[in-house]
C-alpha cells in the first residue's frame, strides 16, 4: 500500500533526496569510499558543503554580506545561540506557540526579554496583530511558522532593528526578502533534509555587538570564519540537504515550490471548511499555515476522532495525529508532500463523511 | 583498486553499518519510508536509539546510575558543555595536545583552569606523568587519545574527584572501567559512526552541582531527564552507531577488538622501528596511540616524503599525510580498518625501502 507522509518532522523528502543520498552512503561519487568515511577535510565534502552554500544562496536570493552555515545541534540549541550573540540588554519576542515560548525562555537567561504579543489566551489559534515593537530593542524575534498549532506569519517585516526569525518549518517554502532579516535559522528536518543539522543565514554585521564572552562553538563568528567548518560537521545530513537543494532548482525555485505550497493547502482547507465533520481550528484563513494543516471534528462527532484516525491509517495516512495541545488531526505539507497524498487525506475525509455524516 | 581508509576522522566504516545505513535510507525495515523520514516521535526509532542506548551500555559494561545520550552539536560543543555544568570554582586539565588545548581555553570562561602538567614545549610527543592534581578541582579533564600526536593514555585514573575525559578517538577501542569516570564524551566520526552525533557518558549524580544558569540545550540534565529526545536528536547517524554497536558485538566486543587493535598497531610501529627510511614521531612506545600512528622520514630522506605520499596513494593508501604541526604521515587505524590494510602500508615502506634506502 502507498504510504502518505503526514509526520510534522522529520517527514517526507524527495525521492531524489533519498536515492542520491542512498547511493552515496554506499559508495561517493564512485571513488569507493561511503560518504560516511570520508574526511569533512577533503575536497569532495568541501564541494559539498560549497554547493550546497551557493545553491540555497541561489534559491533564497540571498543577498551580499550574509553567510549560510549549517551547524549541528538542532534549532533548539538557536534558542540560547542567538541570545548569545545578539541580546545586549534587552529583545522583543513575539509569542506565537510552543518554540517561541521556548525561544523566550532560553533569551531571558541573557537579558529583559519583552514579550510584544501572545496568541497564548486562545491556544495559539491566531496570529497578533497591531502591536508594538520597543525601538531600542537589540531585535525582534518571531517564529515564522507554527508546527504544532499551524499558523504561520508570511510578512517579511520591515524593521528599524535587526530581525531574526525561526523558520524551521518553512523554509524553502517561499521566496523570502532575506535583506529584511538580521539573523534566520531552520533545522533542516522539515523541508530540507534529515535531522542532525541547523541552516543559518545570518548578516554578517549583526555579530560582535555584545560585551559577554561567547563560548567558541556558540559564537556565530567562529563558524562565518570558518565557513561551518571549525570542527567537523554533519556530512550525511549536509550532503542530504543538497540533494534536496537540487531538486527544488530543478523544479523551478522558490517561486514554483510556493505556487505547489498553495495549491496543496488550499485544497485541504477548502474541503475541511465544505465537510460536515471536520472543522479547522484557525479561524481566520490569513492565518492558517500552509506547511501544518490542523483539524477536528465538530463537537457532535468529536467521539469519532479515533475511527477516523483508524479509517487513515487503513488507507495508507502516516503521522496525522494532532499534537496533543491541540488535538484532532494535522497533516504536515511540507515540500516533498506531492499533491496526489493531499488528494488521498482529502479522498478518506470525503468517504468518512459519506458513511457517517 | 582497493582503497584502505586511514582517514582520521570522519574514516572508515564497517561494511556492514555503510550496508544497513544505505539500506534504511531506502526503506527503514521495509515499512516503505527513508530512515530520513521518519518521525523521532515513531516507535521505529525509540526502538533504534533504545537498543544503541542497550548495546553501549552492554558493550562497555556501564554501571548503574549512568546515562548514555546522543547529541548533536559535536565533541568541540562538550568543551564549553563540560565546564558549564561542571566548573563551579577551578578545574584541573591534562594539556596533551590540540583538542585539550581548546578544552582548556573554553573551560577558562566559566572558571579557574589548572593545567597539571603539558607536554608542548616537545610538540605534545609524549604523555606527562608524575603531576599532581589538586583536591579541591570540581573535576580533572584529559583527552585519552590525541588524534593529531599519536599519543594515547591507556589508564583509566583512580582519583577522588570527578574525572572527564574526551574519548572521541579511542571510544570502543579497548574496554573501559567507566566506574572510574563522571563524564565521557566522544564524537561519533572515528570508532561509531558518521560525523553529527556525539555519545555522552555520564554519572547522573554529577549534575545540579552547580550555582550557574545552565541554557536547556547545554545542561545535561534535560537530555538526560528526556532520553536524548529534548529536541529533535540526529536520526541518520544515530541509526548507523547502532550498526557498529551491533557489529562489534558480534566481534566479541571489546576486549576482542582491543586485541585486533594492538595487533594492528603493534605490526605498523614494529614496521616503522625496522624501516630504514621511517622512525616514529614519538619516541616512547608506552606513549604511542594504538589509534593513531604517526611517522615521519629520517632527516637524510625527508625529501623522500613528497614520493612517498605518491607512492602510497598511487597503491590505494587514503588520508595518510600527517597533521602541520606534525608532518610527515600518519596512518589511522580505527576499529573498522582491517588488518590487510595495516599490511597494505606495511608493504608500501618495505617496497619503498627497498627502491630507495
Amino acid at each position: 500500500m502507498k504510504k502518505h507522509n503526514f509526520y510534522a518532522g522529520p517527514s517526507i523528502m524527495p525521492a531524489f533526496t533519498i536515492e542520491k543520498t542512498a547511493e552515496a552512503v554506499l559508495n561517493l561519487n564512485g571513488i569507493g569510499l561511503s560518504l560516511m568515511e570520508i574526511s569533512h577535510r577533503s575536497k569532495d565534502f568541501q564541494a559539498i558543503i560549497d554547493e550546497a552554500v551557493a545553491l540555497f544562496k541561489e534559491l533564497l536570493k540571498i543577498p551580499e554580506g550574509y553567510s549560510v552555515l549549517f551547524l549541528g545541534g538542532g534549532a533548539s540549541l538557536q534558542f540560547a545561540m542567538a541570545p548569545y550573540n545578539l541580546l545586549e540588554k534587552k529583545a522583543a519576542y513575539l509569542n506565537t506557540g510552543e518554540w517561541a515560548t521556548k525561544a523566550i525562555k532560553e533569551a531571558k537567561n541573557f537579558g529583559e526579554v519583552i514579550t510584544v504579543a501572545s496568541s497564548e489566551e486562545k491556544i495559539f489559534n491566531y496570529i497578533p496583530r497591531g502591536y508594538e515593537i520597543p525601538a531600542d530593542a537589540d531585535y525582534f524575534h518571531f517564529t515564522s511558522n507554527n508546527t504544532i498549532y499551524g499558523t504561520e506569519i508570511l510578512e517579511d517585516f520591515d524593521l528599524k532593528i535587526p530581525l531574526v526569525s525561526d523558520m524551521s518549518s518553512d523554509i524553502l517554502s517561499r521566496p523570502v526578502d532575506i535583506s529584511k532579516y538580521a539573523l534566520i535559522y531552520a533545522g533542516a528536518q522539515k523541508n530540507i533534509g534529515p535531522s542532525g543539522v541547523t541552516v543559518i543565514i545570518i548578516r554578517n554585521d549583526v555579530i560582535g555587538k555584545v560585551s559577554r564572552k561567547i563560548p567558541t562553538m556558540l559564537n556565530y563568528k567562529t563558524h562565518i570564519d570558518k565557513g561551518s567548518m571549525f570542527n567537523t560537521p554533519p556530512v550525511v545530513p549536509i550532503f542530504a540537504c543538497l540533494q534536496t537543494l537540487k531538486w527544488l532548482k530543478d523544479l523551478g525555485g522558490l517561486e514554483a515550490m510556493e505556487k505547489m505550497n498553495i495549491r496543496k493547502s488550499s485544497a485541504l482547507y477548502t474541503e475541511i471548511d465544505r465537510n460536515k465533520l471536520f472543522r479547522p481550528t484557525i479561524p481566520n484563513p490569513a492565518d492558517r499555515s500552509r506547511m501544518n494543516v490542523c483539524f477536528v471534528m465538530y463537537d457532535e462527532y468529536k467521539h469519532m476522532e479515533p475511527a477516523f484516525q483508524e479509517f487513515a491509517t487503513a488507507r495508507g495516512m502516516i503521522g496525522i495525529k494532532g499534537h496533543r495541545s491541540v488535538g484532532g488531526f494535522r497533516a504536515s505539507l511540507y515540500n516533498a508532500l506531492p499533491m496526489e497524498s493531499v488528494d488521498a487525506i482529502i479522498g478518506c475525509m470525503q468517504e468518512f463523511e459519506k458513511q457517517n455524516a
